[in-house]
């Protein structure tokens, strides 16, 4: 009897014990995960490490230096010379607002290309703006269609610009950004390009595509921390900014403003805090892509997407966008007949610490998204990716071979 | 002769080798500054950690609790059950224009305060809102002037919402939240608040005030990082932003989109990806502020403002507010006569790696800005400061005794 109460009273002190203990704040210690989803990605432990050093003032001079070498690596990654090139202090989807709210003003009429979400998007934020947008519509996993376009542009000779998605993080889509610029440039029509997904990861040549505004994440193919949105406009899109005839609606992203603190001189006047640490880390960034250099990146992911694409086959998991269009860091696959979506993702996030993105929009339930971008992109994560999936699909019990994924993917490192 | 063609031949060899090196991307090492001026100020170590933790999904469910948390610690930190409370992802001027363009519809009147630069920004984000803004101005290093604020308040009746500044940036002035929204109300107007440079310094009563929305920054008294900004907004608040004729002009920051990710529950819609490193940090500065208790960080800022004005007086420096509206974490100091502003601060960021802030607007060259923010408001700090001020005063030539400050800032502190 003793013995009994002697026991409820310590079980007693325990139980107050750990409540005390919950009530007390504490640190928060995040999984290690291997982000295999449609971004963010991995993030090299060089960029966390330079994300880290010390906070400095946004005035400092020596900030300033940084700044000036940021936006020569973004000219690079870009592949422009466009003057006006920068991070958006704030991710993709105010990059994408920032290109919208610059250049478009009540009355205007915009060509919207829709293949995915992110061209969802681009409608909302035209006609946010005050404006009219035409859409041009294609099937989700389709790239654009070209001639849909020349007809909304014959029919619509007085739209202001076409918009369009270069890399569709939807669906992993690519299409034909050089094609599209062109057209709009031949009708006067200024572009406005979303390649959030695709900088770093696939050939984006602002420059040689003549694009006016385009926009990217970084945490995508740059393997950054998500937050920040490089965007380049050309001279001409410049021009536009600077003689609009309303105000940007947006004080935070008035580019007007914006350049008096991004602009070149020594002299910057202060618009906003700029977000200094997630800046050293963008730097680190790109001056890991400028020490691959571009070509070489491109080469790595596709390398990588052919290996994970081969190992796939093996368990005959198809890639729903047609070989032409399809992104080589962000993979569609289709999932198979009698398999739970869900099921398969807990078990590689739970099992495998293994993240890989579900489908968005018409495509939820439908497709899994494999992405393969930047730091991510490399052969351990596509074998890990592959070993994982057929693991938890053999446990589901889709009749698959064991084993043989990965020694497809090696097949295609060693040839 | 043989021996010069040899030395010419090694030292180009040399030279090449030196412009193979600059041509490689360079990593970027900050300076280790000490931050005094108006903001970011210093990071603690501990949040510098966080923030380098490895990244994980935006819809990972172990971030999905990681934002309920920081949710929780930033009611904490507001003082306030309001469930709309968030950080917005970008920096506080972007957390200013989603309470603006949430709140405010074409068509609306708002009723600003005026004090310095903040509530001229805020008459920006009404007129781009489509709004009409009556202004009440007051002198710049002056709170704001209540009796001025009942009349414009008398006069326009009809007006929707009263915006002011809590804790100015530009001049170091605190003005009296409590009284301002309780006129707001009485009113039946909304109040917008802006203590970017208020929340963990000095006391942010958010449900005391019933103020219906507050924003801040995470670089200020909280010693985070820049790039995020604190919001809530009461229920009232929450009710107008739902029943908007029209939709909210930014997509990015509207907030009925932004719910469906930060609300409660398990399902997380997305939205746009979430700056998960920032948000690390973000965490760890509210953990620290809730180990600390919200009374105790405003006594240590308090204290450690009081023991900077003592040593300030020995130099003959003054505080330019008035002392019952001075914000303790940043100080508005007069420039003495025949003192050069650049040549002080610039002496005191390379000689002793210490930032202060310049005036901004009407106050550029007429005085120093001297923060004593979250982690950098320590005695070490003020010593550090004092002690450069000293040195760099005298070397201008002010006939001030030397060695006196930090003896009078010490008195303080061992009171």
């Amino acid at each position: 009897m003793r013995c009994q109460v002697l026991s409820a009273l310590i079980n007693y002190c325990l139980s107050i014990n750990q409540r005390l203990k919950n009530e007390k704040p504490m640190s928060f210690y995040p999984p290690e995960r291997t982000l295999m989803g449609p971004g963010p990605s991995d993030v090299n432990p060089r960029i966390l490490s330079a994300l880290a050093r010390p906070t400095i003032g946004h005035l400092d001079p020596v900030f300033i230096q940084l700044m000036d070498e940021i936006k020569e690596l973004l000219q690079y990654a870009f592949q422009t010379k466009n003057e006006l090139t920068m991070p958006i202090s704030a991710p993709g989807s105010a990059g994408m607002e920032t290109c919208f709210v610059n250049l478009i003003e009540p009355g205007d009429t915009v060509i919207v290309c829709q293949n995915g979400v992110f061209g969802g998007r681009m409608k909302e934020n035209v006609t946010r703006s005050g404006a009219t947008a035409i859409m041009v519509e294609d099937e989700w996993g389709q790239a654009i269609d070209l001639n849909k376009v020349r007809d909304a542009i014959k029919s619509n000779p007085n739209a202001k610009a076409l918009a369009f998605v270069h890399a569709e993080t939807s669906t992993g889509v690519m299409s034909n950004a050089a094609e599209l610029c062109a057209m709009a440039r031949a009708a006067d029509m200024l572009s406005i390009v979303d390649t959030v997904t695709g900088l770093g990861g696939i050939d984006v040549d602002v420059d040689g595509w003549q694009a006016d505004a385009v926009y990217s994440g970084t945490q995508k193919c740059l393997s950054c921390v998500p937050g920040l949105s490089p965007v380049t406009f050309s001279e001409r899109a410049a021009k536009v900014i600077k003689n609009r005839k309303t105000p940007v609606q947006s004080w935070f992203l008035d580019l007007n403003l914006v350049m008096g603190y991004w602009g070149s001189g020594d002299k910057r006047a202060y618009h906003h805090t700029a977000p200094v640490n997630s800046l050293y880390a963008l730097h680190e960034a790109l001056t890991l892509l400028k020490e691959e250099g571009l070509k070489n990146s491109w080469a790595r992911h596709r390398l990588n997407h052919l290996a994970l694409s081969a190992g796939l086959a093996t368990m005959g998991l198809e890639l729903l966008v047609e070989e032409s269009a399809r992104l080589p860091q962000l993979n569609l696959v289709g999932i198979p007949e009698g398999i739970d979506d869900a099921t398969v993702r807990s078990d590689l996030l739970n099992q495998f610490d293994l993240e890989i993105g579900a489908g968005l929009g018409v495509l939820a339930g439908k497709v899994w998204r494999i992405g393969l971008m930047g730091y991510a992109s490399n052969p351990t994560n596509v074998r890990l990716c592959l070993a994982a999936l057929e693991n938890s699909l053999i446990k589901q019990g889709l009749a698959i071979a064991g084993g043989i994924a990965i020694s497809a993917a090696n097949a295609v490192y060693n040839k």
